[in-house]
């Protein structure tokens, strides 16, 4: 192997692949990038062996090759190498060695045998379609904060994804549930998703697609199978197992008939909440939401840290309702509401809130009460 | 106790103060700051018993008092209330409580008793002056990161500070060294600070202090004491015990007649070293330097990572030298050297080193070398 590169190109596709490589492995070679010099490209490829991420970049390529050299450190070489500089990369005779060379710089570092870097295989995977990034980053960013982080509760630990029809309109569905609230978003179905089965996208895919949609952008091509999923992007492809298990029926916790309605103000809700949830302890951060004929209080109260009580703008024409909720997961839901304007669907202390953002229908939460 | 202070004014004084409140305490008391409400301004001081910060802010006080609420909590409601808002604070009748109110938020917090809170004494503190808030600033950034953080050597956990001569001019002095590097610089002797007694003054005091410098500027008057040092800003009153220990006789360390001497543009030398240390492992940050007639080169050499090697631009003239530094010391060093260029003046690969900016003759470093 032998080829140069811009550090420039290098370094952006290190910065996503590094992302996947776990600080702490047993398994030596998973700390390792996969480097393949081919005609006119050097490609990058990192796996915790639940997912893949291989991306590509424009190289001068004078032999081909392939081996594998410790992500983090070539990352952080590379990145402290002088802007603008040409890399060059040069695997020696044996093959026990990769050189970097920018500048007056030289690295050696030593390599593991490609053979021995795991691959997620390649497979057919069934369903194909292309959808703006957008469309992605929206399913992801409505939905993420409510993916519970229970080990346990594994089938809960990723977005659900799957069509369904709004009216007559086919629409591909992001769910996201922790047991306490949970987050739906709707974006246009792409065309050939039609025949998606229903799957549970794992938390870190989430965040590493969410990633490279940031940095590439442009239309997506997305491919699923049952046990697979697969993202290609213009300069990358990242392959993830899916999570192998039952999203829970979450259509039956979505109450339809709550006829205590609220409309808040989001940014002064968020922050009369955030204010008043400084009384609250850590562990149960309960605020309380206090309706009445004429006025509306949030309140919290702590038997160490005192009390707190502030009154905000509402329309509410519903009966008195004293009810409780999580604050930060009030907080957490009220980030992702693009609307001035917030809609609270009550029924009472106990049963299931429906949240919604009334300027965008493609959006709906759930929020469990506490007890206050 | 009721009062009304600007938002603004009151979460100035109460960022400083927290700062000194420790996170977990087990007295009660020292987790709140201490409101005293007097004509015209209401004051607010924290303490860790060793440290105590009083800052004052103008207010208009409807009735004097003095009471204690939690610190932490208070400076979370202050920064979270809108922006250019008045705050009211109030003590109820018996005392237990102090109601905050600002725009539609009322706060009640549980309080403790002014009386239990732990004052350091005054006491007549001998020595005093007054000096600019950039010489104290500079006495403490040239020198703060070569402080020990080993607490057996609690003699070592500071800055010592005394008075000198270079030359004929008299000089106030800082030191700071962990025995792998030493840090000294000289700002004009203030006049009234003849008679100054060595002192080591904590790495938290100086980190406070520093911090209201940057805040508040201007003059500094200072007071000293055998065992205590106050530091008195435009609305703030820093009082600290110093640390109660002998400094060592730290000048034997520093080599006068080393004739090695190579001169590096500081920057470049800096990003050099930088690179170079990527392949050092975490524990010893190793880098050689090697110097020859005619090239000056930095290396690292590591089992597991690999090899690193850079040539850089210096000047000089001795004879071969091959000499080890933790990259981690040369870095920190460096940081602090606002020169263009920085000088090396070595012996052996085994005798202590000593850095000058040749622009700043108020400044020396010494670094040990390490065996590589």
């Amino acid at each position: 192997m032998k080829l140069t590169i811009e550090r420039a190109a290098l370094l952006r596709s290190l910065t996503h692949v590094q992302n996947v490589v776990e600080r702490r492995t047993t398994i030596p070679i998973l700390s390792n990038v996969k480097l393949v010099a081919e005609k006119g490209r050097l490609g990058l490829t990192a796996t915790d062996m639940d997912l893949s991420l291989v991306a590509h970049e424009p190289a001068q390529v004078g032999k081909g090759g392939t081996t594998t050299v410790a992500a983090h450190t070539l990352f952080d070489i590379v990145r402290k190498l002088p802007e603008g500089s040409e890399v060059g990369i040069e695997q020696n005779g044996s093959g026990g060695e990769v050189t970097i060379r920018a500048a007056r710089s030289v690295f050696n570092l030593p390599t593991l045998p490609a053979d021995e870097f795991p691959a997620i295989g390649e497979e057919q995977l069934g369903v194909r379609f292309t959808m703006p990034a957008s469309d992605l980053a929206k399913l992801i960013d409505k939905t993420r904060f409510a993916i519970s982080t229970e080990e346990t509760r594994y089938y809960l630990n990723g977005i659900h994804v799957h069509a369904t029809k709004a009216g007559a309109t086919s629409m591909l569905r992001g769910v996201a549930t922790d047991g306490h609230r949970l987050a739906r978003v709707e974006v246009p179905l792409p065309q050939g998703a039609e025949q998606i089965p229903p799957i549970i996208v794992p938390r870190k895919t989430v965040g590493e697609i969410r990633k490279l949609i940031d940095s590439i952008g442009g239309e997506v091509e997305v491919s699923v199978s049952p046990t697979r999923i697969q993202f290609t992007l213009e300069r990358a492809v990242l392959v993830s197992r899916l999570i192998d298990g039952t999203f829970p029926d979450y259509e039956r916790v979505i109450p339809t008939g709550n006829e205590k309605v609220a409309l808040f103000d989001t940014k002064q809700f968020s922050e009369a909440v955030d204010r008043v949830a400084t009384i609250s302890t850590e562990k149960a951060r309960a605020v309380k939401l206090s309706f009445d004929r004429s006025t509306v209080t949030i309140s919290a109260v702590s038997a160490e840290t005192g009390r707190a009580i502030e009154e905000i703008d509402a329309e509410y024409s519903g009966d008195a309702l004293e009810i409780g909720f999580n604050a930060r997961y009030i907080l957490d839901m009220l980030q992702e509401i693009d609307g001035e304007k917030v809609r609270f669907e009550m029924a009472s202390a106990a049963a299931p809130t429906v949240v919604r953002d009334p300027g965008d229908s493609s959006t709906l939460y759930v929020l469990m009460p506490m007890r206050v």
